[in-house]
């Protein structure tokens, strides 16, 4: 049955049976466009319907919607699947909406993706930040302790779960099965944020995913690493300690109620496809990608970041020992046609995955082969320039009361010692540097200071130019 | 300079320069997809980006996306204009998100889209209700009457605004430009969910459209009457009542922070089409309902309802003389492959557009007049038998205080009397029966069983089997 894509077979359906469309959308399958773009937009706008016919209904399904479900969960090692269109962002909100009342407490990693903090914002949560410490080598986040979460559960006894991320941004593992076992111990919930490890468990050299690993559930971005359509994503859940109608109900609010189908059917097929096709298609790009590390051992300047702890192979973070910032390293490649996935002071992040191919790769090493002679010619800066993510400093004000308090907006510069009403965030990766009710530090601002003046960019600040941001008067 | 579509271009020429793709999504320009949906995919697929190179960043535009959100906002007549992924749903919530804080009041029409209590949930506001008057003939809202908004405002003088919806799901337009001059009196802003409007002004015979009749923002579902994808919808603000950066804020919380280029894109396309070359085409399609509206005249049972007021001519709402119900007209024409837009109980709604052939209303105008035909075989049931949209009773609870209210689930029958602690809404079109707060009686307990017993969908209720309902224990 996984040959099978259900959703897809009845959008192609409806195509057949039609002879009149008097719905929305109002392009109508691609009629009220011009043929000068249907050359881009027209195949896919045949499938861009609506809950018409047997399309059935995201926010109810009981036919091909639930099937294409059915299917994904079973490929995905879940109970039940839920398909997102607003992108992992809707999944992780509405799971903290879903499991948490106004005051609840849930431990949260302090260093996750923005529309963590967004649902607790929303749900009134506090917030207990999981200790965070960064390697000062790398300036990665080292691995969460399970210790540490196991303590944390033995202080917060009402907490009502734990919510982490895994992997990384650049592709760190965290001991998933470890915390699963300390959070079923005191009965409550392990949500794993997993939006850059869809592919995990699907080749014997990625690491096993979350539900493999015993998590409740988890959240993944099956558009970042496997092949679905940007905004897709795929919440799964496991075991009955989070309710599937609890957390559809939730999406009903936050999602649109006219979700888009060529999204939908995209995860249909991106969930055939790894599965039918998917190991071998992994195995040639895998084989691929230890020619290119091989291909570095010639290198002078660059090289690949080595991560505390797993790694997941189809992420390659490189650095350029102090000659180039990574915004520098990432704007060189651009000038010759080549685009990364992100850029800091540090380093340059590539993201491979099923639709890397051999000819790109080569193209790869022959740029990077002379952007590491270009290098030599760049003086050597110390490499201990590069500002580490800064400690963030709890006034213990919660979210709720930040929300009612009065604020005023000033210069980031003048901001030592006030507190922050909003997140400060380089984007990507959409880690907050400062949330709301944590205090402005000399260490804090100096290090968003470097990201803006080396070009990077915050989200969050009022105006980047002036670099204006909002405290609490 | 209409004639341009930046982001699109800045597309294709991304496609243009690229040798190397090593961001997400993971399909690399569907390189992941196999052959055989790359029929159906490949084209948006090599569209499919996110924010590298020069493709700007929707959360904080400031070149491609800057110049299409500026196109699109002198096109509809506003100051300024913000490209939604998240559909309407997305710009309604972040509306009041940006305008209210816990515990404000905002005036709100009663038949709102389920959307709109959405946000007033997580924005925690309370919300007064407009009064709704249901025309007993057609069992359609009556128009809003501005005297009583008038009213309203003076007896609550701290509401922070008001929210209508206009047009209706059935094409009814509100006295949009008499609402906002009150709204203005009392310097409060006017919001008008425009979701069913985006084609407005385009050309004489069409309402003008809420932005140039006043309103201070106005969200319109691009994808829904004019050409986008589903789900792409347009916010648009016009004066210094609400601040564009505020909403925009609330749009970054609520919104994926990984939109789909192709949705943004179909924007840009949809806002030039209708400008270039829309009022030409627009002609067409109205010539062609002149001709379908005068073969309605042979009709013996079938008939189009006359909506009170003024009324969208791309809208149609059929009734059989209760011979038949909506659904069952909706269902008889989807066995002739006529797929129509929504039922109820009285009508079946179909909807046209610039995408409508003179083919396809060829077909229909012929296979309505078999249904009348046929309809002459059947026996006539008492019309007055269709029960009016039942009247909302109050229990004075608040979102916020329903929100931390014990709860417990009951079947629908046995709810006479108790609170609501969820939506009950039929859908289409989404406009809640029962909210969060309101008591069940006789009549919405009635209306809820007709429709499900027919057929129709009612979201909201735990299983609609047994149709359990969860009330304040």
């Amino acid at each position: 049955m996984q040959s099978r894509a259900p959703l897809l077979e009845a959008l192609l359906e409806y195509n057949h049976m039609a002879r009149g469309n008097f719905h929305v959308p109002g392009h109508k399958q691609g009629q009220a466009w011009s043929e000068r773009e249907k050359r881009w937009f027209g195949s896919i706008l045949a499938l861009d319907l609506t809950e018409v016919g047997h399309l059935d209904d995201l926010h109810d399904p009981r036919g091909v919607i639930a099937d294409a479900q059915a299917l994904a969960a079973e490929a995905f090692h879940a109970d039940h699947t839920l398909f997102l269109v607003g992108g992992t962002t809707a999944g992780n909100m509405a799971l903290i909406l879903s499991l948490c009342q106004p005051g609840d407490r849930l431990l949260v990693q302090r260093n996750s993706h923005q529309s963590i903090f967004h649902g607790c914002y929303f749900a009134g949560v506090r917030a207990i930040y999981l200790p965070t410490r960064v390697d000062v080598v790398t300036g990665l986040a080292e691995p969460l302790q399970p210790a540490e979460i196991d303590q944390l559960l033995h202080q917060y006894p009402d907490a009502k779960g734990v919510f982490i991320t895994s992997p990384s941004y650049e592709g760190m593992v965290q001991p998933i099965r470890a915390i699963a076992d300390i959070c079923h111990r005191f009965d409550v919930p392990l949500f794993v944020d997993e939006a850059h490890g869809a592919h995990f468990g699907f080749h014997p050299v990625l690491p096993l995913s979350a539900m493999q690993l015993g998590a409740d559930v988890a959240v993944q971005s099956t558009h970042k690493m496997l092949s679905s359509m940007t905004m897709s994503s795929m919440l799964h859940i496991k075991g009955s300690r989070m309710e599937v109608d609890q957390v559809a109900r939730a999406l009903r609010m936050l999602e649109s109620s006219s979700p888009s189908y060529p999204l939908l059917a995209s995860l249909d097929v991106a969930r055939r496809d790894i599965v039918t096709s998917g190991r071998q298609r992994m195995e040639q790009v895998l084989h691929h990608l230890i020619s290119l590390r091989a291909a570095m051992e010639a290198w002078c300047h660059l090289r690949e970041v080595q991560m505390p702890g797993i790694q997941d192979p189809l992420k390659c973070s490189l650095k350029a020992d102090g000659r180039m910032t990574g915004f520098q390293l990432a704007r060189w490649l651009e000038q010759r046609g080549i685009y990364t996935e992100f850029a800091d002071l540090a380093k340059v992040l590539l993201v491979f995955s099923l639709g890397t191919t051999a000819v790109e790769l080569q193209t790869l090493s022959i740029e990077l082969l002379r952007l590491d002679q270009h290098l030599t010619l760049l003086p050597h800066r110390n490499a201990h320039d590069i500002p580490v993510f800064p400690k963030p400093v709890s006034s213990d004000l919660s979210f709720a009361e930040i929300r009612i308090a009065t604020k005023e907006v000033i210069p980031l510069t003048e901001a030592e010692g006030r507190i922050a009403t909003e997140m400060l965030l380089p984007y990507p990766p959409g880690i907050p540097v400062i949330l709301p009710g944590e205090l402005f530090t000399q260490a804090n601002i100096h290090y968003l200071g470097r990201i803006i003046e080396a070009g990077g960019k915050v989200k969050g600040s009022m105006l980047s130019s002036v670099c204006q941001v909002s405290v609490i008067k």
